[in-house]
């Protein structure tokens, strides 16, 4: 049997179901299955994503059977329409739009209007009895198609249609007459034949197969392919094609075209959403070039505002009857589009709708207790990549701030950052560290990268749905929209909001919860978390095996991860605390010591501030494990490099200039990442480590003793290659603890262990274990060590590895599964295989990303440790990992 | 069976044989073995090493059957000498001495005439009729047991013997009467009481005890620690002690003792050979007090010296006798030691004689002609660090030197270097990369360091057989002993030869062949290799499979290996062709290339010296194979980095030197070794391989063309850690091959392949030898990123990692089999896998080391690559580990 490429849909049947997204994209399939549910969809049929893999792998050709299958498909939506492709007294017009595996709004190229030329406009004209309409119908499609399959500039046209509206002294395109636009389109028509050399096609069947052709050829364009890399999409997926019977929302004020979403996607409660717009084509809502209205009255409205309940009362009831039966059938928040026609409502889409953060816990926990969803299936409503946004700080409200304007609160959460105006401009300046607001008039697919890479994103034009809003949204990107105020002077990079000037680089700030804009920086608080967060959090706890512990150095950052449910530190840092500067000085002094005697008095004096560290940590961690790992930098960093800094550190610590620029000398490193840092630090001045270990015990027995706190020190040693390493500063580090215990005569759980950072420690981890209580998998040093790879230098090839696809990720944010994943595989065997009671984590970055999780959940790891605002993150991934497998 | 610790031997027996090295020491075992060959050997045991092992096991006690088996042995030797210990009418006096595994010269503690108290002094005198010889015996002996056994520092009786001279105003020892002598002992003694608070032991027995555990304590001291560190002998095996008969050679003028080798141990050649002194002990020639005079006599000998052949006419006949029946029995070159009692040969050791390469490479020659070994068996006579030895330069014959004075050729080779007069500084100056002369009196076992880290030794004193000249060879380091003209002034740091100063830190050049020493640095040359070497690097090549290729960058250099016998170019890095001055300006510009056009402008003036550079080195290795790498350093590297040549710079470039500032502020790199180098350069400037692959194929396509050279050009592409990197660039650059090849019309062989440098690249080593006809494991960059150790600053710790055994041996030197040697096992079986017509070998400096060649042989690889000096030993190494396995 033939393979089978092209699916129909309408009139209640379809070839395809829901289950199909993989061959018919998510919007064929869902308007396969919108069909079979007895939704009025109009009639269509969908060209399969193998037919895209097909075009790719052959050479840019199609498979031999398609044209036929097409033009039966054509045939099944002529009788169903009851109009005929190319008639000229009653034409079928279709649309082409691309439709991938999972929505890519935007990204790829859609062509409306198709089957007009100079004969069927006429039939159009005749049989809506609108030529004005008919011929602006075919204006717009020549523009689209010369546009998107015949590869002009947009200006070339626009120039036509500002050119035809000066001669005629108006502004607005409706008021162009018949006759204008007639005149438009032989203009049209011309400046393609003259720029391309080609004519525009006037058989339908051409049309249509260049359309198809330009959205196969679609997939493959810049902007999609970055689109693909932000969103981890494969290039290999492909896309399908999908031709529908055009239905017009703009063909008279009986007509109109809207876009909503089953619940508020933003907030998640459950009310019907969506905005609409009369007399328009379905692109002018999402384009946001006009403002639409809403569909449903809330209380706050003004009386003025003209929803689609009041509007269109009967499309209205028919629309809320649409969304409830899809909402109870796909068991999930829809967000569909529609177009009335002529007082008749058509649904042209419906998929799963993008949503905040927030509305997606309140929708995964309401949507339990309306038993539409188990449990378990609520874990998957999540990602928790949207957890994350949850706990990103917000505006502090007790902070009067200096309003500068305020539009639409399209995405939530506070981004302070200094104005930009084009997205290389945010790319750039964020790549340097920078956090930026972009600001544009409105964003199109093409800024992408700089709305990634900007905090939060500000556009003087569209509404809720506009692009900005619906990809700052999926980003979980603080965004504000239609702040209608701001006038962008994009040539002189600035904005002006009435008589204030704000000129790029000078600091604004977004609230993307209420709308608002600040003039300058204003302090940002934690997030007070829902109750349904925590509910769901509670749930996740249910379902997953994977610990999770956080990196934290300071009680402040211990108590918020304990708040998020972190069970335990998985990485204190020590060298933090050096850097206070009431400890500095004896750190230096340690460091220009020139004997052990005079390191160990220096070292004496960091003792008391260490412990009291320590003590405050493990008070704060009160039943749980804390991982303490010893000092691991060089020596050289807690040392000033400028000239004058220099002299003033001799000055203070009172020895001449010259010897303090010998050990300047002495410590610097080629390469510091690999040079005398970690254990060889101890192995080399053993005195350091030992002031570490008294200073932990000392604070865990008094906290035993005094105050009943139930402490579980880990200490951890840094920077392990060598089992006799690992073996000699146990030895000395156990010694003070056993010294301290006995001295302080209570009973104290800790634990002696080490990172596993480097290939090596990895590779004979069997011997390491042997001195070890624990390991813990410092993924960020084993990445560095793995790749040959310096995080700090990687920005000059490491941006592009991953533009290019060398890499699929980077391999600091995701944890390379083929290579470091193998060298932790090869630790976790050959230590278990030697020591059966190892407990092993992971604390580098990747101890928070969900798809890293996964691998370290499958490999039976006992924890792992990311940041505190990580934690719920990981908590969710971890479930979600158990529950897959 | 109670386990048996004491061995007996003499009279023609013994309880042990020669196979029992590991158990009685070499010197215990050749003892018992001579004994059994009947050949006169005063009685002794041996008392194991097994109780070395014991001793440090148990707290420094002994196993309780340990005096009862000395009792019985002590019985047997007394009834074997016909004399008592502790008799005063015929006492027996005994020696006790270390003896470990392996020969240690010097490294371990020893007392002679023990069993002399104030009793037994008196029967000896009597026995001896000579009351001078029986008290310098005893002042002797209370010497070193207070020196050795008793802690006393050895000025201690210097000065009492200086005092004793000066009363008397006499300066030969000689000169001292008896009366002397016995006040003498007097002041020993009490020096001794007051000192240590303790008596000299007047009990024989108690004698006995306290030297053996003198002798097992040395096996601890910190010169044998340093000496087995060096020499790579593990701390565990432990010594045996050998108590025997004392034989005296200081009994009158018919007396006198002698070490002597079998064949010329500097040369090899097959004359009996050594040095004797009349009237002497044993360690009066090994020490080099006295400059001893020769065995046999020689033509070229002056008329008045007098051999041992003309002083002892019959000791000589039996001394020959013995020395070539055990050169026989033994086959190999003995070292022996013997002393003449009263007109009786006694032998006191014989073991395999030190040799030099030159001498080990003939004798294994001569011997395989003799029959008196096999081929197989000469290839184990010679040690790869010998075959080193024999190519190292040596001086330039042509050259007049200005000679300053001249020694003895103690060890061969050629030396320039600056003096220093200490073994510590030495030892700096050459951890500095300094070359020094390390100029001494005489050496001690505390100079091995400092001659260790010296390019050459003079000294004043001191015989062929001196510890300089014993040492010295072992290392196959070049020394001049007994030079007696030099005299030094260590307090002013300088020497005089006459009237002419030589200051610390001037220039000298040591001739080890000839004994000259020179004023000033004097030209060296290649040395000329005997027929003896060409035959044995035949058998060697006939005996191994591994291929042996050479890392050189230089048509001097490949031409140098080539006559070394290397079978192809394994290395030949191409950044240091970018250096020479005529090319490091178009370097530059290549590197401030604001484009890719300026870019490849500059690279394509790089492009003929490039050609030129391959050209030459294909031709020179005309059918072998020559693996090219392309550019590997980071850009940085190449530019200036002070001020003003910076400045310059920017003038030569006609650039503003802000511009150029920028560019050097944007390459600079915090961790360079794990930076934007190697392949990531290709990666984002393609041009610069582009260009090095058009350099190589039009040279070989030219060669083959125009002179039907056969080339086999190797390319290969640096620091690979992803497969994709390695796909990308081979498609490059093959693109670049066949367009070169096509455009020639010419067929190339070449092959296109990788580094495994990285972890990374060894772990995924399947998906990267599908873009690979070739491995080369860079073990040098792949030790630093397994070890997580930067080359460039590992000396702050690695010293002192192998000097306290948390490594057994500095990585870099030697390969690390669990953790490096595990990833390219990795590396290998994963690269096979995918493409089994892979082939794979090394290039790292492990390339020429003999444990680390083992390693490689029996992973199967398929050939290594060294320097070209360390080729032949590579071939050797390669031989041997394929005969023993």
């Amino acid at each position: 049997m033939a393979e089978k490429y092209v699916y129909c849909f309408g009139d209640g049947q379809a070839d395809g179901t829901v289950d199909q997204k993989n061959l018919l994209g998510g919007k064929g399939a869902n308007l396969a299955e919108m069909s079979r549910l007895g939704i009025p969809v109009p009639p269509g049929f969908t060209i399969t994503t193998d037919v895209c893999t097909y075009y790719y792998d052959h050479n840019e050709e199609y498979p031999k059977s398609l044209a036929q299958e097409i033009d039966v498909a054509l045939n099944k939506m002529e009788s169903s329409m009851g109009a005929e492709f190319g008639s000229t007294s009653n034409p079928l017009l279709v649309s082409v739009r691309s439709g991938a595996r999972v929505s890519m709004p935007g990204m790829m190229d859609t062509v409306l209007n198709l089957g007009l030329n100079d004969e069927t406009v006429l039939g159009l004209a005749e049989r809506s009895q609108d030529a004005r309409f008919a011929f602006d119908s075919y204006r717009r499609f020549i523009q689209m198609y010369g546009n998107v399959v015949m590869g002009m500039d947009g200006e070339n046209f626009e120039h036509i249609l500002e050119r035809a509206k000066q001669r005629r002294g108006i502004t607005l395109d409706t008021e162009l007459t018949v006759d204008d636009l007639q005149g438009m389109v032989k203009s049209y028509k011309e400046v393609i034949a003259e720029k391309t050399g080609k004519t525009f096609p006037q058989d339908p069947k051409e049309q249509l197969w260049g359309a198809i052709t330009a959205v196969f050829g679609s997939w493959n364009n810049k902007r999609a392919i970055d689109y693909r890399r932000i969103n981890n999409i494969p290039g290999l997926w492909g896309t399908a094609v999908n031709v529908q019977a055009m239905v017009f929302g703009n063909m008279g004020q009986d007509c109109g075209t809207g876009v909503a979403f089953t619940r508020d996607p933003s907030t998640g409660e459950k009310v019907f959403f969506g905005e609409y717009l009369v007399n328009a084509q379905g692109e002018d809502v999402v384009a946001g070039i006009r403002t639409p209205q809403p569909i449903c009255r809330k209380p706050e409205m003004p009386k003025h505002v003209q929803t689609m309940e009041d509007v269109f009362p009967k499309a209205y009831k028919t629309l809320v009857d649409i969304y409830q039966k899809l909402e109870a059938h796909y068991r999930d928040m829809q967000d569909i589009e529609f177009t009335i026609q002529q007082g008749k409502v058509w649904m042209l889409q419906t998929r799963n709708g993008k949503r905040t953060a927030q509305a997606a816990v309140k929708l995964a926990v309401d949507m339990v207790a309306e038993k539409l969803i188990t449990e378990k299936e609520s874990i998957s409503r999540v990602s928790p990549e949207q957890l994350d946004q949850l706990l990103h700080p917000r505006l502090d409200k007790n902070v009067e701030g200096d309003v500068l304007t305020k539009g639409l609160p399209a995405s939530p959460g506070a981004a302070v950052g200094a104005v930009v105006f084009n997205s290389d401009e945010a790319e750039q300046r964020a790549a340097q560290g920078d956090s930026v607001i972009l600001v544009r008039l409105e964003t199109s697919p093409e800024d992408i990268h700089g709305m990634h890479a900007a905090a939060g994103v500000l556009t003087a034009r569209g509404g809720m749905t506009s692009h900005a809003a619906v990809v700052a949204r999926g980003m979980g990107k603080c965004c504000v929209t239609g702040a209608s105020e701001v006038q962008i002077d994009y040539e002189n990079n600035r904005f002006f909001v009435g008589n204030t000037v704000i000129h790029a680089n000078d600091v604004i700030t977004l609230d993307g919860s209420s709308g608002e804009v600040f003039k300058g920086p204003i302090p940002t608080i934690q997030p007070e978390l829902s109750g349904d967060f925590g509910i769901f959090m509670d749930w996740c706890d249910k379902y997953r095996t994977l610990k999770i512990r956080t990196n934290a150095d300071t009680p402040e950052d211990c108590l918020t991860a304990r708040n998020f449910g972190a069970e335990g530190i998985g990485l204190c840092r020590t060298e933090h605390m050096f850097f206070e500067p009431d400890r500095i000085e004896a750190v230096r002094r340690m460091i220009v010591a020139e004997n052990p005697a005079a390191r160990e008095k220096a070292l004496a004096e960091l003792l008391p501030f260490q412990k009291s560290d320590f003590k405050e940590i493990l008070r704060t961690m009160d039943g749980f494990p804390v991982n303490i790992r010893l000092l691991d930098p060089p020596l050289h960093e807690f040392l000033p490099h400028g000239k004058k800094e220099i002299a003033e550190l001799a000055n203070s610590l009172s020895i001449p200039l010259e010897r303090l620029n010998a050990t300047l000398e002495n410590l610097h490193e080629a390469n510091p990442m690999l040079g005398h840092r970690g254990c060889r630090l101890a192995i080399t001045y053993p005195e350091i480590y030992k002031m570490q270990a008294r200073a932990i015990m000392e604070a865990a027995c008094e906290l035993v003793k005094d105050e009943s706190i139930n402490v579980i020190p880990e200490i951890m040693i840094p920077l392990v290659g060598i089992d006799k390493e690992l073996e000699q500063i146990r030895g000395e580090v156990n010694g003070i603890c056993q010294e301290v215990v006995k001295a302080m005569g209570v009973k104290v759980e800790y634990h002696i262990g080490t990172m596993i950072e480097l290939p090596r420690a990895a590779l004979t981890a069997d011997t390491i274990a042997q001195h070890a209580d624990f390991f813990s998998f410092g993924t960020n040093d084993l990445t560095q060590m793995t790749f040959g790879v310096s995080r700090d230098d990687a920005n000059k090839f490491l941006p592009y590895y991953v533009d290019t696809e060398i890499l699929p990720r980077d391999p600091f944010s995701v944890l390379d599964q083929a290579g470091v994943g193998q060298l932790i595989k090869i630790g976790l065997e050959k230590g278990l295989s030697t020591n059966p009671q190892l407990k092993v984590g992971v604390c580098g970055e990747h101890g928070g990303e969900p798809s890293s999780i996964a691998f370290f959940h499958h490999l039976g790891l006992n924890y792992v440790s990311c940041s505190p605002y990580r934690v719920p993150a990981a908590r969710l991934a971890a479930a979600q990992v158990n529950l897959q497998s």
